[in-house]
């Protein structure tokens, strides 16, 4: 089930996509309180089923392209991101292959929806892509083991973790160049698990201004999303609506011999097999 | 003032503490709905002076010995932290005054209140404290002068910024190491800011078991509480809410020749001139 995160009337609307368009399910998905994603993820299987009967019954449907997007998971708990977890991007980075999983945040500033217009700062001079699955977590996890972690992820989305270069290398720790407004964008919607059988045999590419940048697979990451689900979870509790944001293929600008970073005007597209295509078209700073 | 967020039926409350006890000022600060630290902070000033009445217009009031806190902020948005914020610190680690500040992210499952019991999880062998000032935000905060920028800081509190430190140098990020479950103690309440006139002026101590580790003034800040407002909100929007957590002086177990971590049992108490003292028992895991 593709699970659409839409501005309505009143508010957030969370839709169904099916082949006719999407259709509201904000009231059938919560049983009384209004639905999103986040309470979805953590409603359980009969809750889905609801969710997916109410979509299947009503042929009241919006085309997708009607509707204002909002962020795959708008009110998203933790965003956790992990650093160098695909063998060719460390490599490309000059950088070993960490022996163990990489964490660094973003914080709910930085969701941007697919098709929303992110600012470049100011301050920012080397922006760069980074094309990402997300995992969405479902069923909270604590001290999960590999083999079960992923029972606890509700889904996946099309993640671009956008990076400012100079301002994530100012210091020893990342985030300034990461936690921006607008920098995480995810979308254009949520695909259930069930859906995606293998979550590391999928295809994923970014292009800028239909230039293909990055062409990989997410068989070559070094921790699984089993792997990081598990690992996360000995330290912190995972909730319903948490993502994590599993990381980079090669092909950044960062690895270029002849680095173009962004700029206002570019279109940068990620997409990642069954899990649709994120439009990110990035602006100037208004001041 | 001084507010107070504690566990009552229903869920969280919100008081204020006086000399008298603490009254609850839940429903008058909410103005219909109910009030947090979080939703007054982004109230104004005319929210904040009718909490003040309120609370000196009753006689009906709780000793604070008899609540259930909750961490101070339970709603905090964004919680980040600034490493190395401390010419001494920085020292004791054998690492350079950074030039630029170093910034890393906790998430709501670290906080803790006030008395509350924390878990030194199994994977944790070397665990720290590290008592530092935390600034609430108020009015929210984009690309703010140092000169505005303590306008947008709405309190006060006394965190300890639980570390991990196996955990946190595992990885060139310290996230796994500091983002750990309940490591985020943050209270007991927060001290609205016409209360502290100069948040560079504050001492600050942390003891274990009653013997004196760190002992330093805020003075001592590399980079000062405007100056890191400023620089986060020229790539950030900072929300009513949101808490800086702005890095410990020095005496952390780290920095000692003799590193003789915390263990279950031991208790940890930080304390900053005017802002109370925040209490953490530490325990072990239980599996």
């Amino acid at each position: 089930m593709r699970l659409v995160s839409f501005h309505g009337d009143g508010g957030l609307r969370l839709g169904v996509e099916t082949e006719a368009g999407v259709a509201d399910v904000t009231e059938a998905a919560g049983d009384g309180s209004r639905a999103s994603v986040r309470s979805l993820a953590g409603a359980g299987p009969e809750a889905l089923l609801r969710v997916r009967q109410a979509a299947e019954s009503t042929s009241d449907v919006v085309a997708v392209e009607q509707l204002r997007l909002a962020p795959a998971v708008p009110d998203a708990g933790k965003i956790i991101c992990v650093g160098l977890n695909y063998r060719k991007h460390a490599a490309e980075g000059g950088m070993p292959v960490p022996e163990r999983p990489i964490y660094f945040a973003k914080y709910a500033n930085s969701l941007a929806a697919s098709g929303e217009a992110v600012v470049i700062p100011a301050v920012a001079e080397k922006a760069d892509y980074e094309v990402e699955l997300v995992a969405v977590i479902g069923r909270r996890a604590r001290k999960v083991s590999e083999d079960r972690a992923l029972e606890h992820v509700f889904g996946y989305a099309t993640g671009n973790d956008l990076s400012a270069r100079d301002l994530q290398m100012r210091s020893s720790q990342w985030m300034y160049g990461k936690a921006i407004d607008g920098f995480a964008p995810l979308g254009p919607y949520v695909v259930t698990s069930d859906e995606v059988p293998d979550p590391q045999a999928l295809d994923l590419r970014c292009s800028v201004n239909g230039d293909l940048r990055q062409d990989s697979n997410t068989r070559d990451m070094v921790f699984s999303v089993a792997e990081l689900v598990s690992d996360l979870s000995q330290i912190m509790t995972l909730e319903p609506g948490d993502v994590v944001y599993t990381g980079t293929p090669e092909g950044v600008i960062l690895g270029m011999p002849e680095q173009v970073w962004l700029q206002p005007g570019d279109e940068v597209v990620c997409e990642i097999q069954g899990l649709g295509r994120l439009v990110t078209p990035l602006v100037a700073d208004p001041g």
